[in-house]
């Protein structure tokens, strides 16, 4: 049996199982490790009691062959590695302190390459309000990133996967697909290149559907999504503010599509399930027409591709409203909070669609979805 | 230009470098960033200040193929990569309180080894009084662990690079140069096999200079040089006890070399020099014929190869023999603190040979050693 076998999720998971056997050594710091150090392993991000704080830490590894698009640059390249990181910060509802990097690095890379991702690193690291701290290089035939974020975070404002109830709001940060939509244009775009004709394919099919004003603003929502897969940015001062309301019964980063982390959160939540609505989940318009224009389910590009880096959380119902009305006012309406469904006892995800009928979807994603209504 | 012109040690600095630029940011929580977090920044760990404690966290990745000789088992690549970033911590006098792994996996890897590397990661954990708090899984080429050690120390127990003075004692908290001989056991044995005549060379060559009893102690000596290098052990009790005692002025790990170690403490402390006693490197007698045996000279083996992961540190002279009592008498004869030489304000190293001829060495390494007396 080969890792390929299981995939990223189960061996992770594999992985904290065996984990626990080594729990109950005597030489355990005892202070550092409570029942909620262990579990938050199977979180965004490790929890490490402080007293009144947790010290949060995470760890994500980028690779240039399934990470980096060829178009993204070394900027870019630098400012995505911190910004993963910052998201399992951020979904924990914790503020970041530091930042670590270390690099595998092909021995070719020019040097201007490699200071022009430090600089992306560097760049990134001040927006989210923090300093690289530590870093190590060596040589790797492919390039290879590993960020280290640490972060804090009042014991009473961590937001955690686990605390769903029955009847909670579930909702998200943002509009869903831009950043798919954004991946799927680059990935044509390479494809065309190759064929040398998919500025002539793209711009025939928008012909087709769309009229010249609408080509307009498809090409600014093109450019939209392109940035969104590009530069992503992470919701890390939502987080903070979302953790101090209280309101949260829980929270995660959509990383890996919407659904996936529905499935994530029901994993955490024993008997929790999710009722989506098809209709409520915030997709842009135009986001219609560059699926149709690529050639793809618009509702998929939502649903299970991810790297949209929005938070999905859920509230107690009462507080949704105030929890919408404060974040409103906090980012002055340019962050929304979008109802998208509500937690049942069901233990499993189901959507309405736009006929009104109930469809059980499955947490690997939209393609596997089952008709059942 | 290429990185490869610059080696990794230029290219952490220039990292770290343009890293300052960035420093004087306003949304920076100054709590956690003083003047002591920056200064870290060059030392073997990241310090953040918690009030009476230091934060310390420390990330190393390491590559299947500059890290892994082919006879590493999966168990030990899975130690390893815990041992090198315990031994970080150990150089800060810190406890380790947590640890998070990275992995690039190939897909082809079977789920067996990745078990067996697993049950290395936990065991060493276990074996260094901490719990394993998070990881994540990607696919790539090589395999590839990057390690984060989260730790914490007492302000007052902290050991850093800086802060030495003329007269202090140089000393190691063990022998040199095992780890070296036992990867160059294992590279010869790596050549010998593509010829199919290692054992009769080694044996040849054993024959020539050992008699049969001197023979016996040196296969005993060959397994533990094997040992050193396939299974090394971080000095993490003996750095917590050497902070506690408050009576040393500096200290690092040395994992690339013993002179790339002393010039570390060197860049820290600018003006201060190092003068080396060749007599009192500590290395095994056993050494010299192993090396020998291996065609390598033997004070190359313990000054510029490293992975030894023994401590270089050092204390007030006034305090050395005390410092070695306490030592002593707690690891019960086991840990012997070895004094090699004096710091001095000459700004460079200095070694007295075994014909009381002082030489002047590099940081680089032995090999660059220059003869001035």
């Amino acid at each position: 049996m080969k890792i390929s076998d299981l995939g990223e999720k189960e061996l992770i998971k594999r992985l904290l199982k065996r984990s626990q056997k080594f729990q109950s050594h005597p030489l355990f710091l005892n202070t550092f490790l409570d029942d909620k150090s262990f579990k938050s392993r199977s979180d965004d991000a490790a929890l490490i009691d402080l007293g009144e704080n947790y010290l949060v830490a995470t760890s994500d590894m980028l690779m240039q062959s399934s990470h980096f698009p060829p178009q993204m640059t070394a900027h870019q390249i630098g400012k995505k590695v911190v910004t993963v990181n910052v998201s399992d910060i951020a979904a924990m509802g914790a503020d970041t302190i530091g930042m670590i990097i270390s690099m595998g690095l092909p021995s070719s890379m020019p040097l201007d390459y490699f200071d022009q991702m430090v600089e992306g690193i560097l760049e990134a690291c001040k927006d989210y309000g923090m300093v690289l701290i530590g870093g190590d290089t060596n040589e790797s035939s492919e390039l290879t990133l590993c960020g280290t974020c640490i972060g804090m975070v009042a014991k009473e404002n961590v937001l955690m996967k686990e605390g769903i109830k029955p009847g909670d709001v579930v909702a998200v940060t943002g509009e869903l697909g831009l950043a798919a939509a954004g991946f799927e244009l680059l990935i044509q775009e390479l494809e065309g290149s190759d064929e040398n004709s998919f500025d002539e394919d793209f711009e025939e099919n928008s012909e087709e559907d769309f009229n010249s004003n609408d080509n307009n603003s498809l090409d600014v929502f093109k450019d939209t999504a392109l940035k969104h897969a590009l530069e992503p940015h992470a919701r890390l001062e939502e987080g903070v503010l979302l953790g101090k309301t209280g309101y949260l019964t829980s929270a995660t980063d959509i990383t890996d599509g919407l659904l996936s982390e529905v499935g994530e959160l029901m994993d955490a939540n024993p008997g929790i399930g999710m009722k989506l609505h098809q209709s409520r989940i915030p997709m842009d318009p135009e986001l219609f027409k560059l699926a149709d224009a690529l050639g793809k389910d618009p509702l998929e590009l939502a649903l299970s591709y991810g790297e949209d880096f929005e938070l999905l959380l859920t509230v107690k119902k009462e507080r949704f409203h105030e929890l919408k009305k404060v974040v409103n006012e906090a980012f002055e309406g340019k962050v929304i909070l979008h109802e998208i469904g509500m937690a049942d006892s069901s233990g499993r995800i189901s959507m309405i669609d736009k006929d009104k009928k109930t469809k059980i979807l499955t947490a690997r994603g939209y393609q596997h979805l089952t008709d059942s209504s």
